[in-house]
C-alpha cells in the first residue's frame, strides 16, 4: 500500500504538545507520524520545561524558536507564520487534554488526542461543537484500530460472514500494577489520582481500547442499558478502579461484555475482542496481532494472516510488509496516522464524504468514550446496578 | 498410582439407571467405574424399553435377572439378593433424578449422580438430609473434578502460590446449538425444555461444571451476591437460556465471573478457569488439559504439564500414564469414579475422616450447584439485578 | 462408535507375558484390551518373580492357578485346557520379545508384542513366516496409530486432499534422558544396554513410533535410501544413541526426514508427523492430540478437532466422547486394541480381506521398524552415509 | 532505549541504489534506516529507469539533482560533493551486489548490503579485503538479527543458562511457491533463475536468515563438515533448489540441521531456531517474534516475552515499545539500522573495539554466508555426500 509512497500531497506542518524525552507514547506518535512523510514536525511544546523541551525538540531537527515553552505560546506563535503549523498532537496527562485541545481547536489546527478528550460528556460536547464550527479533524489514538485484521473483522461482520451479531466481549487485562507500584513510580502514579486521571483508572485508560475496536467493527451497535462493578483490589486506589466488568445490552437484543483490569497477575496486556454470531466468530488478540481466529459453527477453526491475498481488499490496503513477517504496535498506529494525514487533507479542501469513509476514530469516537466511562463511572457507583446508556 | 492395582478391598456391586444402548454418558460411566476394578457391573435398568435395556444389559455381561424394566423393581429385587447391588449410577434425564436418587438412598444405596441431583434446593436438601441419616455416599459427576492438573491448582492455592486470591473467571461456553438443532435431534429437546431440563438450561448443565472445579480449587469461598443475565438467543427456547453471564461478590472481597453458552460459535467446549491472585493466577483449560498455565507477575508464565514430578504429591496421586503422553476426560472421571469407591468404602466402615479428605464432589456438591442456578435464575427473572445468595 | 456394544462376537480369552506390578506399560495394554469387552483377561506370567507375578494377577482377578512362573508354562498349560488363551500380550524387556513372539505362535496364539519385535530383520522375517503359516495375527503396539485424526490424515491423504506427496517430516524427541538418569533408574537403564535393548536406544524406542504413524498414513511410499546420524550426548550411552537425524529418499522423489531424541532439553515428547504435499499439508502432535492442522497454501490454516463430522467417515468410527471433550493416548490405545480383537475374530474365520481392511500396525509393520532400524544403524555405523535401503 | 533521541553525533548522509517504487524492500530499508534519525536520504539510483528512479526520489524528498540513473554516476558526482554521502544501502537483484559493492568500497563509503553479497567466496573475500583496507563498515541485512530475543538468547547461552550446546536446530521453510508463481510473477523470477540468482534459491535466499541467527547466538561454533541434500519439487526450478536439508558437525562436538523449503504448503514463514543444551533448550519463532521459549529439563516450560524486566540488560537495550505491546519486523531492522550507524560512526573515529562489541552482521557475515552456500551446494551437487567445511 503506503510503501514510503507519498498520497497526501504535501506532508503537513506539525507539532507536538508533550511527549518530551523518556516518553514512551510520544515515541509511538512521532514514529507514526513521521513514517509515510505524511506528516513534518516543525514545532512543539515538548516538556513542562522548557529548557529540557529545547533540547529534546533539538534533538529532532525541529527549530529551537519553534521549541516552545508551553502549548499557549505555541499555538499564538504558529499562528504568526506563514509556514506555521497545521496539526498538532497531544500526549499531555489525561487531565490536561480538554483544555489543549479546545485551545487548538480554537487555533484552527487539526488536532490528534490521547484519549480520554477529556472527563466528562459535557466536556467532549464541547469539543465536538468546536471541532465541528471549524471543520476541523479531531484524532483519537486507539492504536490497534489501525490495525490490519481489525479492519478485516469490520468487513467481514459487514459483509454478513459472522451471521447475525449477538456477543461482543472485549478485554484489556493485564497485570503490570499487581502491586501498588506507583508509590515508587511517578509516571504511573497519576493514572491513580483522579485529579489527574479523572473518574476512573482502567475504564478510561484500558478498556476504551478495546471498546473502540468493537466499535470500529460494529458501526451500528447501540447500547441500551449497561451494568458496571468495579474493585480497588490495590485499596489506596480507592475510589480509581484497578479491575472492572462491564455487561451491556445493546439495541436488538446482542449483549456485550468488557473485563479490564490491571491486576490480572501475570498476564501480558489481554487484550482481545470477540465478536460472536448466529453463524461464526471472529477472535483477535493484540500479542499475536498477525492472526485472526475465524471459527464458523461445525467447521475447522481458520486462523487468518495479516498480509494474505484472502483477506477483504479493504484490509490489505494497511499491509506494509507483506504476509509471513510479523507487524505490531507500530504498523497500526502509522496506518491510523496515515489515516489522519487524509483526512485533515480531504477536510481542508471540503470533502466530509472522503473524510466518512476512512473510518477513523474521530472526534466522535472521542465523545463516545467518555461518555460510555461515564456511564459505568455512574453504575459502578450507584452500587453496579443497571442504567440506562445516557 | 492406581495402574490396575486394586485398592479397594472388593469391587462395588454396582447397577446403573439409564445410560442404555447409544448413551455417550452411560460409556462414560463405565469406562470410568470399571477402569480400576474398583466397581463391578452385575444389575441395571438400563433404557426406559425393556427389552432393549436387557438386549444391552446382556452386551456388557450382565446377568439377564439383573436386567431390570426399571429402577423400582431394580432396587426392589437387588434388596432380597444376599450378592445384590451397594451403589447404583444415575444417568437418566435431569427430571428423574431427584425421584430415583431418594429411592436408591431409601434403598440404602451409595449413589453416583449425574448433575444436576434435582431441581430445587428444597428437594437437594431432603436428598442431603436422607444421604446423612443413612450414612450414604452421593457422588455427583462433575467428571473433570477428577483431573490431576485441578488438583494441583488447589494444592497451589491451598499453598499460597498465587498469593491473596482477587477474582475467579470460570467458563464453559460451546457453539453447538448456535442454530435450532433440537429441532431434529431428541437427544437435545429435552435440554431446551423445563419439564425435563428444570429451570435452566447452559446454567444447568453447563456452568456447574466449572463452577465445581473452582468450589473445588477454592473450597472457603462463599458468595455474598450474585447478578446473572441470561438470554435465549434461538427464541424457541426461551424461557430456557443459551447463554449467560453471572457476577459474584464473595465474602471477603474477590470477586467471580462466569460466563456460559451454546451458542458461542465456532468454538469446542471453551471450558475454562482462572484463579487470579495478588502474587500469581493459574489458568486451566479443558481442550488442552494436560497443561496448566502459572503466571507469576514479573516472571515468564509457566507451562506446567501433567505426570511431571514438580507437581504437587497431591496432584501426582492421580497420574495414570507419565507426562508426555496426553491423559483426556476418560482419565479424570475414572480418578473420579476410584475416589467415590475410596469413598463408599470408608463410609461403609464409618469413617468420615477419610471420606473428606478424599476431597470429591458429593452431596453438599450437589446441593451447592442446585442453590447456585435457583440464585442465577432469581437474579435473571428480576431482570438481571443483584440478589442476595441463599 | 463403541461405546461398550460388544462387537466382538465374544471377548477374546487373553494373557500378558510381562507387565506387572509397577509396569506402565502393561497398565496401558490392560486398560486398552479390556476397556470393549473385545478381550478376557484370564491367565499371565506377569513377573520374572513368580510369587508377585501370581498375587498381581489375583489382584487382577485372574485365578491363581492360571498366574504362571513364566511364559513356556503359560504357554504350555493353557494349550491344555479347553478354555485356554486365544491371544497374548508381550510387554517385556525387548530382548525377550523375539523368543516369546515364536512360543506364541507356535502354540497358535494371536500375539500382540510391544515394538521392537526383535533385533534383526533375519529374526523378524522368521516371526512373519511362522505368524502366515499359522495364519496367526500379529499386532504390535504403536498406540497412536488407534487415534482418530491419524486415520483422519490417512484418508484426507488417500483423497489427495494435500495433492501430491513431496515431504515427510517425523520426530519423537523428548530431554527426559538429558542426563545419564540411567544410573539411579533400572527402568531405564537396560534401554542403553545393547544385551537389552537391541543395536539401537531411541532409533528403536522412540522414532519407530512416528516412522509408523507415517507408514499408516501414507501405504504406499517405499524408501530407496537412507541416510543416518547417530550421536551419544552422554557418552556413557555408546554405542547406543541419545540423538539421531535420517533423511530418506523415497521411490518417485518424495523426501522424509526424522529426528528422535532423549536429550531435547526442556521438550515433553515432541512426537509430530508433518505431511507436506503440492496443495497442503497436515501436521498432528501428541501432546495436543485432539487437533489436527491443516493448511492449504493460499487459504487460512484450519484446526481440525477430533469428533466432528467434517471429519472422514474412517476417522469418526473410532470416536469414543464426541467432540469437544479431550481424548488422549489410552483412546488410541483402545482403538488399536479393539481393532485387533477383531482382526483376530476375522484371522480364525479365514476373512483375510477383512484383516486388510483393518488397517492395523501388524507383522509387516513389526518387519518394517526392525528393518528400518537396521538400516539406519548400518548407516550410521558406516559414517552417516546413504545407504540403499534393503 | 532509543525513542527517536539522537544517539549519534549526526545523521550519516545516505543513498540507496535499488528498492524504488513498489520494492517492499526498499521500503524496509528506508523504515528502518529514518527511523532514528541516524541516517538521512540525500540521494539514489532508486531504479534501473532512471526518470521513474528520480519521481520516486522526488516522492521521498530527495534532491532531484541528487537522483541519479545508476550506481557509478551517484557514487562519482557524490563523491564530488563537499556534503557528498557518507553511506549507501543496496537493494538490487542478487547478481549484482558484488559489482556495486565493490565500487562503493572503492569510493570510500560504508555500505548496507542485502544477502547474499555476492556469488562466491572467492568475491566475498575480495570485499571483505577492500572493506578492511578501507576501514569501511559492510553490513549484511539479517533482519531479525536486531531483535531483542535474539540477543536474550545469545547472553542466556553466553552465560551458561543451557548447560553445553549440544544441537542447533535452524528453518526457514514457507509454502508461498508451491507451485511454479514465477511463471506469472517477473518479482520472483529471477530467484530461480541461476544467471541473477547464483547457485541456489532457497538455501541462500532463505536459509541464510536463520543460519545467521544460529551464529549470532553462538558466535564460537565452527563447522567441520556438513552434507545438503536438495530438491526441485517444482521441476522446472532445477538446478535451483526449492528445498534442502542440511547436516552440521560442529567442531566439539555439536550438531546442527537445517531445513529451509519455498514449498512447505499452507505454511507462513516458518523460521524457527532452536538451541539445545545439556540443561535446557530456547527456541523463537518469527511469526510470534515477541516470545521466546526457554525449556530447562525438568521445569515448566516458560514464555519469556520481550521488554520485560527479566531479560538481560543487553537484550532491554533494543527495546521500543515495552512489553505487552507488540514488535514487529521493523523494529529488528530498525535496531540493525541503528546499530550499523553506530558502527559507522565508530569505525570513522577508528574505534574498532566499539564496532565489535556492537555485535552486528558485517562483511564477516556477508563472506561466511556465502562459504556456507557454497559449501551446501557442493555438498548437494556430489549426490547429497558429506564435505570437509571449507
Amino acid at each position: 500500500m503506503i510503501q514510503g509512497d507519498l498520497k497526501v500531497t504535501a506532508p503537513i506542518r506539525w507539532a507536538m504538545v508533550g511527549g518530551g524525552r523518556g516518553s514512551q507514547i510520544g515515541y509511538s506518535h512521532r514514529c507514526a507520524a513521521l513514517r509515510d512523510n505524511s506528516f513534518q514536525l516543525v514545532a512543539g511544546a515538548f516538556d513542562i520545561d522548557p529548557e529540557r523541551g529545547r533540547e529534546f525538540g533539538e534533538s529532532l531537527r525541529v527549530a529551537p524558536e519553534r521549541c516552545y515553552p508551553d502549548y499557549q505560546t505555541l499555538f499564538a506563535e504558529e499562528a504568526r507564520r506563514e509556514d506555521g503549523i497545521q496539526a498538532v498532537s497531544i500526549a499531555t496527562p489525561n487531565s490536561t487534554h480538554f483544555a489543549i485541545c479546545k485551545a487548538a481547536l480554537e487555533a484552527g489546527l487539526h488536532v490528534v488526542c490521547e484519549k480520554p478528550l477529556c472527563f466528562s460528556v459535557d466536556e467532549a460536547e464541547e469539543l465536538r461543537a468546536l471541532a465541528q464550527e471549524r471543520r476541523r479533524i479531531v484524532g483519537v489514538t486507539y492504536g490497534y484500530a489501525g490495525h490490519q485484521l481489525i479492519r478485516q473483522a469490520r468487513e467481514m461482520i459487514a459483509n454478513g460472514d459472522l451471521g447475525e451479531i449477538r456477543m461482543i466481549h472485549m478485554q484489556f487485562a493485564h497485570g503490570f500494577h499487581s502491586e501498588a507500584v506507583e508509590q515508587a513510580n511517578p509516571g504511573t502514579r497519576w493514572r491513580v489520582d483522579p485529579r489527574y486521571a479523572g473518574p476512573s483508572y482502567v475504564l478510561g485508560d484500558l478498556a476504551t481500547h478495546p471498546y473502540y475496536i468493537a466499535e470500529m467493527m460494529l458501526p451500528e451497535l447501540r447500547i441500551k442499558r449497561l451494568l458496571c462493578s468495579r474493585q480497588s483490589f490495590v485499596a489506596s486506589r480507592a475510589p480509581l478502579e484497578d479491575n472492572a466488568y462491564v455487561l451491556m445490552e445493546y439495541e436488538g437484543g446482542a449483549m456485550g461484555h468488557l473485563w479490564t483490569s490491571a491486576v490480572n497477575a501475570g498476564s501480558m496486556h489481554g487484550q482481545k475482542v470477540r465478536v460472536i454470531g448466529s453463524r461464526a466468530s471472529v477472535e483477535w488478540w493484540d500479542e499475536h496481532p498477525n492472526q485472526l481466529r475465524y471459527e464458523v459453527q461445525g467447521e475447522p477453526v481458520r486462523i487468518l494472516e495479516r498480509g494474505m491475498d484472502y483477506l477483504y481488499p479493504q484490509a490489505r490496503e494497511d499491509d506494509r510488509i507483506g504476509a509471513g513477517h510479523p507487524e505490531g504496535l507500530f504498523e497500526a498506529w502509522s496506518n491510523l496516522y496515515y489515516r489522519f494525514a487524509l483526512a485533515m487533507e480531504a477536510m481542508d479542501r471540503g470533502d466530509t464524504t472522503a473524510v466518512e469513509a476512512l473510518g477513523i476514530p474521530d472526534i466522535d469516537a472521542g465523545v463516545e468514550g467518555v461518555r460510555w466511562v461515564e456511564n459505568c463511572v455512574r453504575s459502578a457507583d450507584a452500587g453496579a446496578v443497571w442504567v440506562d446508556y445516557a
